[in-house]
């Protein structure tokens, strides 16, 4: 992950969590646990689940006692079954129960969102080419984390922020006076190197966008049978991105209806932690 | 909530989450919406639920630009049904829609958090004097306004951090060399203002925690008739929590088993942020 | 500026600005101004210029004491004469001097860019649909102001930052191996929203950048011969951008050669602050 | 460079241009550079120029992987010839592309100053005792690494800080009532460890200056026959030092009148970054 | 201590202080000190004292630059002799003085608390249950390593902040209607994690406290006499905390008379530094 | 104050000292207090001391809730004697609440700054024009508002940090190998805008310093007759500074031996906090 996510990146984050875990210290430890003791714990998977966050335990470890040892026993994207270890801590016992909570709280948010990514994956048609997308519906602060989890489970990224890509939506439609007017202001506007999103919600603002040569089409709580009808009209004059309401069962559908992607905001505000736990060896 | 929650302390949550969001800019804004242009926007339940978060949403668009007018609509706490208008946000249509997602982000999730912990709470039986406590098992940088949520729910707030209240666990209980040296060491270190609480896995350990005389006792993963047994046992000597495994159904047989709280990690690690949308006037 | 740049995204850059230049506070004035000394200033080109800051000078007063009047008296963007008022401001004497320095760095940086970007965007030919573009090689910690004055100057701005789109340079391609793998790779795993720009130094290269359908090609370092042959050769199935080497003249050759941009990294790394200067009412 | 400044005082600047740089992460080098690609790169000088910035770039790389290994070729102040090599840096690919354009944009601008500081230094006569000095029109946020690299270049620096020396210019000086005044003002009430500097324009207040026992004497603007006047009239009693409208030209002229420091707005405000670039081993 | 107190909470505050004391750099040591001389320097107690700080010092030195080499050579909380060693520091003689005033900053500060604490600790009578203190009236920003010190000088530590317990002060009893309500008002609404303390300045109030049952009582500037009748009218019902005019004397006094706690909030608003020097080996 | 100190310097000292104890909410005025309870409070001298701290106590109660009424009743620096109302602050009762121990610990601290050093100040000789100046000793984070403090105490700052003047001290002595190659060193490579000083503890080295034309010299624990020997030796060459060991006699007869400042770490290290308290009207 050091590799994928530079380390400054995510200090910011972690650091944050400790701190506000851990303000005014442990009391509890510092009282129950002496200074030298040693210990070796292990995170193990309570559940089936799709593990993500090995690096980042690894830092919350770290950022509280640079002496811990740690060794990731899985790598991120794994699907692992009820009981795998999925890592192991060595070195103070104190420091490791210091930092138990925030890596745990981590690693079972990221695997959750991971875990959630990889079932609406599955649920496409075998060797389909649609994608599942995630959307800026993420967790205020853990955008990052969130992203990479996505990917790890399978899935792709919508854009990053309100700056790397366009996308248009009703209120810009009304405020620029119509999809052509929105799609042509923004063209003129924006970075070359942006592509040109619109959000319709009927057909026939889909002919206009396409007239207008958008570059991505979002079809914004279409039935399917509409999104059905929106394929034939667009011809692959533009990608398809389907979004809204979106259920298990629609994702097979929607993808045999040829769209491009189909964006779930719920696999980021809405995928529960999956279980985690730290087993201390006796 | 400026008076509950004092300004310093929200501000640089929301502002991180704008910096995650708008750090490059809204280039679809800028290249839809003409600088002098006003809107009119309202915050709108999708669903039936909980509200919480007017302040912090005044504050997210007050930070994007401070000549918005902001008015809340319904007091954070509410339950309100579908389509109940909760706030409305007026000025440049650029700022709202900068400000628009992070917004949301925001009172989706506490308004999640509020629905969940009021489902909880409704489970209770009429007129129990039980309490239905969150966990740390918060999302990490969030800490603040979830447990506000939780409050908003009707829950109540466990300690807020390590330093705040001794809970000893069993890793505690392992390294001290047994219930008993646990809470004496606790006592004998922690600040006399904290409590001290200890976590058992059976009435064996129960006693011990008793004699040593624990303020409160967790009660982890019992099924119901043990911890009907567990409360004779206690005689109101100490305060008693039950933890682990909690569904809907549960929270009424454990409040009439007679426990003082029922702590419930779902509460924040596992609510699904609530459909709220923004709608501008035409 | 406000509406266009929220507040909550300068302020940091600003704070920082002052902290550096106050940070143990200002001897000189404290003992040669008196407490309630009030003054008149206005901000004036000391030279022709395009004008850029003045959202950002009214801030840094503002942030030095909130009592400050500030009044921009021309709008970003306009080409001024020399000796044009640009800003006034009046107030305590003592908080207008503390902030002076700070101010006047951030507006001739700005207005340094706005002008080195008019005088690029003004060696276009008339009527041209050529683009001149700035580049990442922006001041570390300044990016945000100096693409925003960019876009005052009539430039446009590049991808924001290595995540709003992929740019596949020499040393991608060499690891990917090879053009069309590198542009492949970039398409299995961007998101959707990104536009995909490879750069090639070669019209070999740039076959194979468009028969992989790259979304943008990067002619790097190409002679204007060269150039045109790269415009006929893709017949409108990319965007192309120019880089390396530009000058005032090249400018104008390039953009009738028929590139779609030019990207020019002096817009921002080597554009000279230009002079304005603060002068007090007597 | 740690052991002259530390890293402490570094890495916030480093780390604020990374995530500037790198917060949505890099797509294209994920997509197109396998994880455990390893690769080796050289920064080459691409022109003539003085070197400065080995230690930043060093930590720059360190701060997206620490497990790079980085190596300075030259030291800091070094004139080095066209294609000289700087430093190199080797390991993961995919970090040292990730921290390629940070390090750059920072070794570029920090070498554009060196190298524009011994232009001012090397237009000085053989042996003059006259300094070359910056001013406190640095890039806001870079004055720590701007000032290093004057040094670095053989150029002094200025006073620090608004906070670090008395400099009285014409408005304090109307502020306070006169020259006189103004400089009595400071005496009383500035650190005795400061020295009092007073800016003027004509000889007459230089006189008034010297009388009041101004300990440096700012010369603003001053043709180069008034200079000679103003040394002739000071004889030593102050240290003088000649300022605005400072060309190469000049720099010779104003030394041989015997002055004591010529201070340079250029060397920071219009100093243009030199080209250095990464080139990888293939 | 960064097993007592994890890394990443004391960072910030050493950072701050760091760049506080070095922001412009160092330019006598920059001067006058050679990049590669190497130094050796011992900290020295120049007074009979209280040891408090040695992974402080450390982690300054670390920060100023990692290649220092340091060792504690006493425990925090030891009572050293006038001229122990407490720790050696080695390696660049420059980052030694950087780092030199800084560190001892802090462990004067902590080690003047911790000495404070003990002679608080040592006046209490031999074997007594009873606790010293410490309060919030830390210094602003150190709350952290001040709490710290009161424990290696024998003392314990109070609530940490306003959220860890409830301490229902005169301001609260008016706005409740009184001890009671305000009593059962903290006990209806506060963590059940929470004792609930409250603040009383007559024997009445006493009764009022202990008849709706607070956890604690906090006797507030009461002669000994009425702490005596305060500690029978008690009989073990609640924690007794004895607060305000408290001198060395009446520490013996108070605990004699039975109070379980006594809080001293001169551990850290009145506890002088102690002196500590750097002495560098000739 | 905000004219003196600029309101973006001080915001962060007091944003981490609310964060410090505000961190987890007020769970004492949540519950006791009702939010729309309004309240009148004065801040109250309980000793006769030296006021210090108007500005700082009014941002701090702004922060936490800006809807506050503050007003300041006594000007900072005047000495006033013990129940004189400094300061009275009005609105949210619970706001005022949880803004109280914060601006407390603050104006307490500042006052004990200021209180501390009008006591040096007091003992000089009538008409002297020897300065009382503050150290680099000052407690970590706060220097800025502690420097403030012993200004409005009627004493003088000393250099700001290591940045904004030359200080040798012994060890730079002996690095440098003498006191007139240290000196000679610092004024080849120091800013021209600052003062070298030179400790020294013998009149050889003070006569080597005066050689060396060393601007300020520090006289290091010399006694009385020493340093009026130090004044003859020097003739007005030089500014001296008495420093180490200082206590309120010997500040009178060092300043009548004729030394020009006197340093005292005291002022800041050592200053105890005075009793200031916050009243609540019925």
């Amino acid at each position: 992950m050091l590799r994928t996510l530079p380390r400054t990146l995510i200090d910011p984050i972690l650091v944050r969590a400790l701190e506000e875990d851990l303000g005014a210290g442990d009391i509890t430890t510092e009282a129950c646990v002496a200074e030298g003791q040693h210990a070796v714990a292990r995170g193990v998977a309570r559940k089936e689940l799709v593990w993500c966050g090995a690096e980042v335990a690894r830092r919350v470890f770290e950022l509280v006692d640079p002496s811990l040892h740690f060794e990731a026993m899985a790598a991120d994207g794994a699907k692992v079954m009820r009981s795998t270890t999925l890592f192991s801590v060595k070195g103070s016992a104190r420091a490791i129960l210091m930092g138990e909570r925030v890596a745990l709280n981590f690693v079972q948010r990221m695997s959750g969102v991971a875990t959630a990514t990889r079932r609406y994956v599955d649920a496409l048609p075998a060797a389909s080419a649609t994608r599942i997308t995630d959307t800026r519906k993420t967790t205020p602060g853990l955008r990052l984390l969130e992203r990479y989890a996505v990917r790890q489970g399978g899935g792709f990224n919508h854009r990053w922020d309100l700056g790397s890509a366009v996308l248009i939506k009703d209120n810009h439609i009304v405020a620029a006076g119509g999809v052509r007017a929105a799609i042509e202001a923004a063209r003129m506007r924006a970075p070359h190197t942006s592509r040109i999103e619109c959000e319709v919600d009927s057909l026939d603002q889909l002919k206009e966008a396409l007239d207008a040569r958008a570059d991505i089409v979002l079809l914004d709580n279409m039935d399917t049978s509409t999104v059905q009808e929106a394929v034939r009209l667009t011809r692959g004059r533009a990608v398809l991105e389907a979004s809204g309401g979106i259920t298990f069962e629609r994702v097979a559908e929607l993808a045999r209806a040829g769209v491009d992607a189909i964006s779930v905001g719920a696999l980021t505000h809405a995928a529960p932690a999956v279980d985690i736990g730290l087993d201390f060896e006796p």
